[in-house]
């Protein structure tokens, strides 16, 4: 396996220049202030990803298919758009400041861009799938808004060839944090400004990379082969086409995507860099700084001449994980950047510099599959890629000792990529191949392709990187990136996120704590006793009762409660602790005991009448029931051999069930609560229910205590729904989830079939969309509808 | 001293006929049922008072004046309207259930009333001041909508002379309480529905009152003489007129204000009654049942056939009472009532029985200043009324043991009456016939006058009756009352009030909790981070600073604030608790003991640049700055001879220091937290300040912690109050306590001479209204206004 298809290409640097960028003149000071600066800090950053992926049929054709609908605009959509071709679907984090966080979004987006292709697959490789001619591949549609967008991608098709753009990758934005570059400007005693300092930095990050991203390729480096409907032509020889090169990285190879004519801007200073741009734009080498097709940019923001991250864009997919990159390689890609910063540049980067480092990454990509040291042929020196790169391995490490970088998660990855280095053909690329070898191209990456959907399909709730957010947060965050709402998590604790789109921003607690809903119908919803006084003068049916602020008072009203049904419940109550119910009793030391327990958790007691029913939770949004569901307090359902804590070990083992509101339901417990509620039926967790036995292990129903939802929605008539509306309009709530209790829901809805008894402020959505037993109600998508969106 | 203006009435009943009410066949379920009934529930009721006061000049003149515009309409005022003059302000309480938030509502109405008078007083007295001819006493004017109002008073006029009108008095509404009602009648086992049930126990208890009210008169009775502008008429000789009468009651005797002709409705059952007053218009007795004079009355619900309460119209106005009507005559009244229920009746309450009844009245109300017993003439028995009086006030001390009714105000108010029994001289109807004998009657009450307003003045943030509620929200309330918006208290402790005028009902907790803002408004001002970062976005200065969430963190980042002046503090902090302030310290094991007390009380734990400067408390509403308040922490200035603690004492004299929000200012403390600020200064409680030393006690500022409240609004420049408002603006909040620190205030508003520390979601209004310097900003006004009434 050779690929050589040019003149071999100089690949060794010899000293011959001086050094004059800006950032020579603050080596002293850099020197001085990184010295004092220790600890993880080093790594603090922000991160983001930007993706490609082609649509393709179940064939592993190149889609014909428009961009789908339901992503909206593509050319405001922040996280979902098109690149250069219509089936060319680009996905986008924003910056993150966690690896972790910035993948598992991007994950996240996969999944939801997964979920809506109709009889299509994301393809998992930088290489093209089967490609139809030139003339079919569909260049990216814009309406008039994008008419720039349009022609541009016109005129790189006639440039570059439509083929040619179909190559995929990822590209990785990274920015040191403000707080690091601070630190290091406030230490450094530099008489330049910050933003020149910061400047500076990037620069030397961006040369670095430059030098030293063939490092990167060899270790992770993932586009073989290509199929047989791509032409390769190699930028030292454009003339002649080829089919079957083998190689590490033939996208960051010379057959990979690159600007015409010869390229090598000035990373001295911002200055020289604006100007070297410039100067290729008025020759004609490009059209403009956005065609500058360099693997290493620095990114200026906006209308400014600062850089504010650098963008590295030699990143091929990884076939084999389903967001295409993992956080190992993006680990060692920062360490790498870090390195980049920390360790000592020779004295210059000029054309010559730079047209080698080039050589080297093209001969890395092209045969970084073989482990031979080889002699470059203009020098006579020998090369030998693994070598350099454990030395330089070790270099990495070395500075993360000398600066006490100690994360766990970046120490990890640095070990991986140096047993990769022990052992290349342990590389991800070696599986790829063999994978191809003995399925072929298409059907390997097609397989691969139908098991991510899979994927996607069967966990559909989760937002990767967030899940310790709630599930309600999760699922609206999701939808709200299909709708391209772009969101900031404020308080991730707190699930407190602000959405934005169009000018329309908003800001929103738990999913369900809005702008939509006054501050005031909050508190009338938090006080159940004003609740009930609201309802009642509506004529909606709530329970009745008394309250207590005193124990005496309450036990010797017991004339009004003897020998009814009856509940005796602190006002402020929280999974039934406290309550009793009790039926046709005339014993007074009975009703005494319960004021009692009750006057325990609580300084204000009521007392009403049971309610005899099942409990439905109606969600009420803007006027409308948009979900119902009836939950069952814990239980399980006995086999005849199993114990109840079997029983529930094996309910619990439901992937859906896990704590504290990150998964559609909760796993049952085994508590003090369920164990004193067994013990009142003389029942304990070693007992085993009979066949078809259902056995309750809670009074409540509560889902976050281990209760089934069942879906109602269709099922309770419209004239039930109405009261529920007419109760939220009463307390004047936009948002509420109402607990009904109805005797037969197929009987009209008088008072004496039907009683409210609370309105929750803060209602969870996710119960409503992935409940025990039916439909996904999709309360986020109208929630967001509700918000504006 | 005798007042015989006419024949002898008779005053003793004879037995001669047969009782046919309807409550009679219910007389024995009634015993069964209140025979198992025992408790304070007796006592269980609603209180309601409507009382007139005329308006008067300095000279004791009636008013010419027209009823004070402030109150607007009177046709739909609650609370405030007039009577039959346009001099004769009304006031009403609503049904309150406790006779004490009756009367201290009462005084409030009556406080408000005062303030808003120009050079007028409210005359203390049922019977007039100085009246000019008929001709000129002012009827009531309305306009359009209250066309009806104003002829029903010419009407009077011409009927029964405007000048009987003046008589001004106190009606007393109450109602038993529903669920004493309704234990009652569960417990009678009646065949009855509920609603003839309370009907009927209403006729007995109307029926009763016409019995035995002359023993509230001759108790609390307090019209004894007129002025020489009025003429008395008595009704049974109403050709004589008399101005020189001395009495106990005139109003209440033959000369008080009476229906012409013979009124004796039948009060057997609620049909009966209806048709017995329906005969009395037909026969051109009264124009409509309002006309019916008689002075207890059933109380319709409006369009109902049943009686809801029950009116008493024979109270007199306690001169010696700022409100008019003392809560221990209230108790008695209320006592007498319930005695009348549970007591046994007469078998009948026919028109002869009736005579009997208001002949006995008039008697008691003419001839009740004398001790002693006499003869009826027509029956030639002996009549003792104080001894009568005796024995009653034993049955009603004997029907409260029986049926266990234990409440200390009423036993209270039993003895008192006991008492006045045995001493009917200390009645303060003979303080009042000293007070005129030896003044003059105009100058005695106009003298009251007087002092009543100045007690008004004094204590004008008080809602009398609501005094636990918090400051802000008894402000809220008087103004509500002022304006005439009603409304209900739904929960005392939480301070949660409901508003209604016009249809606009509103919700509002402490005060600034309200419909004015979003609920995620709220929320994003909660916390103090997403504050900040809002902020900060919108180019407002906030404390510089950095976040942490672990302590090794923190100090190892040293390096940022050595030497610098810094606030180290929780992130949820209250009243200064763990938070240290270092100045140039470049000593890190200080800073690490800062950083660990911190984290001691949060587990979130800022670092900010220290902002020097005075700390101002804007209040933000609907966009525009209501009150700026500088607060300074507790402090106390010496005289050179008096310690700190004795300085303290004397400046919690103030009566404007309280407890708890109840009072503009808070007393200053004297415990752990003053205790070691001051051994911060190497000082004690024991210190003695120098002359004019100021020591101060506390770090933090806060009215509640003893601080002193200095108003600025005036003296801070707009500029300023603009960059408030932006910030309400950025966190799109309506209602805001914004606290800046700013340098200099002559000085331009630079981010170098302000910085905006938090924005409080329940700022305080009381602290705008009352400061211990500077003006009442009457943000309740304003408040009412922006909530649209």
């Amino acid at each position: 396996m050779k690929n050589v298809c040019c003149a071999p290409c100089t690949l060794v640097h010899e000293k011959n220049q001086t050094q004059t960028d800006e950032f020579s003149t603050n080596k002293e000071h850099f020197k001085i202030a990184s010295a004092q600066l220790k600890g993880n800090i080093w790594l603090d950053g922000l991160f983001g990803i930007e993706k490609e992926n082609i649509r393709v049929d179940h064939e592993g054709l190149l889609s014909q298919k428009p961009h789908p609908e339901v992503f909206g605009n593509k050319l405001k959509h922040p996280y979902i758009t098109t690149d250069f071709s219509e089936s060319q679907i680009e996905m986008r984090t924003p910056p993150l400041p966690d690896i972790k966080k910035t993948v598992g979004f991007l994950e996240t987006i996969h999944d939801i861009v997964s979920l809506e292709l109709e009889d299509e697959y994301l393809w998992p490789q930088s290489i093209p799938p089967i490609l139809p001619d030139d003339a079919k591949i569909p260049i990216a549609k814009y309406d008039d808004e994008g008419i720039e967008a349009q022609q541009y991608r016109e005129f790189l098709a006639q440039k570059y060839g439509p083929k040619n753009q179909m190559l995929s990758g990822i590209h990785f934005n990274f920015s040191f944090s403000e707080k690091l570059l601070e630190s290091l400007y406030s230490l450094s005693n530099s008489n330049i400004s910050y933003k020149d300092f910061k400047d500076a930095a990037y620069l030397k990050v961006t040369r670095q990379m430059l030098r030293m991203r063939w490092m990167y390729v060899l270790l992770f480096g993932n586009s073989p082969v290509v199929d047989s409907t791509f032409e390769l032509k190699c930028k030292h020889n454009p003339n002649r086409i080829n089919k079957n090169v083998i190689g590490l990285s033939i996208r960051n190879s010379c057959y990979g995507y690159h600007n015409l004519g010869v390229i090598y801007p000035d990373y001295s200073s911002v200055q020289n860099f604006k100007l070297s741009v410039d100067k290729l734009i008025k020759d004609g080498v490009i059209k403009s700084s956005k065609e500058l097709y360099t693997q290493v940019r620095p990114k200026f923001t906006h209308e400014s001449n600062h850089i504010s991250y650098v963008e590295f864009r030699f990143i091929d997919i990884d076939p084999l994980t389903k967001a295409g990159i993992t956080e190992n390689a993006l680990y060692f890609l920062h360490s790498l950047a870090l390195y980049g910063l920390l360790s000592e540049e020779p004295d210059s980067f000029d054309a010559k510099s730079q047209e080698i480092a080039n050589n080297y990454l093209g001969y890395v990509a092209l045969n970084g599959l073989q482990l031979n040291p080889f002699v470059d042929e203009k020098t006579g020196k020998v090369i030998n890629v693994w070598q350099e790169m454990k030395n330089q391995l070790q270099a990495i490490s070395d500075i993360f000792t000398l600066y006490s970088i100690e994360n766990p998660e970046y120490l990890k990855a640095l070990e991986d990529v140096k047993m990769l280095a022990d052992h290349p053909d342990s590389r991800k690329v070696n599986g790829v191949l063999d994978g191809i070898v003995k399925r072929g191209y298409i059907p390997f990456h097609l397989d691969l392709a139908q098991k991510f959907l899979k994927e996607s399909q069967e966990k559909n709730y989760h937002f990767i990187g967030l899940e310790d957010m709630e599930l309600s947060t999760q699922l609206l965050l999701r939808e709200a990136v299909k709708r391209g709402v772009s969101f900031e998590i404020l308080d991730q604790k707190e699930n407190f996120i602000r959405l934005n789109q169009n000018d329309n921003q908003q800001y929103v607690k738990q999913a369900t704590k809005t702008s939509l809903d006054q501050y005031s119908s909050i508190l009338t919803m938090e006080n159940k006793l004003i609740t009930k006084k609201i309802l009642d003068e509506t004529g909606i049916k709530t329970p009745k009762g008394l309250e207590y602020s005193n124990g005496e008072t309450a036990k010797s009203d017991f004339h009004f409660f003897k020998n009814k049904a009856i509940v005796i419940k602190p006002n402020q109550t929280n999974f039934g602790i406290g309550i009793t119910i009790i039926k046709n009793n005339s014993d007074l030391s009975v009703f005494e005991r319960a004021i009692d327990i009750a006057f325990e958790n609580d300084s204000t007691v009521l007392i009403e009448e049971f309610i005899e029913g099942k409990e439905f939770r109606f969600f009420v949004l803007n006027q409308e029931v948009v979900g119902i569901l009836h939950r069952v307090p814990a239980n399980v359902t006995g086999n005849g051999t199993s114990s109840i804590r079997e029983l529930v070990d094996v309910k619990n083992q439901d992937p859906l069930r896990g704590k504290g509101y990150r998964t559609p339901l909760e796993k049952i417990q085994l508590g003090e609560a369920e164990s004193i509620f067994l013990k009142a039926q003389q029942k304990d967790f070693d007992y085993i229910p009979k066949q078809d036995e259902t056995v309750f292990l809670r009074e409540n129903s509560n889902i976050s205590t281990g209760g089934d939802s069942i879906d109602y929605t269709d099922d309770i008539p419209d004239s039930y729904k109405q009261i529920a509306i007419q109760a939220a309009n009463a307390l004047q709530v936009k948002i509420t989830g109402l607990d009904m209790m109805i005797k037969d829901i197929t009987a009209q809805p008088t008072p004496e079939n039907y009683t409210i008894i609370e309105l929750n402020f803060n209602p969870a959505i996710h119960i409503h969309c992935h409940p025990y037993k039916g439909k996904n109600r999709k309360i986020y998508e109208k929630l967001l509808t509700a918000l504006g969106y």
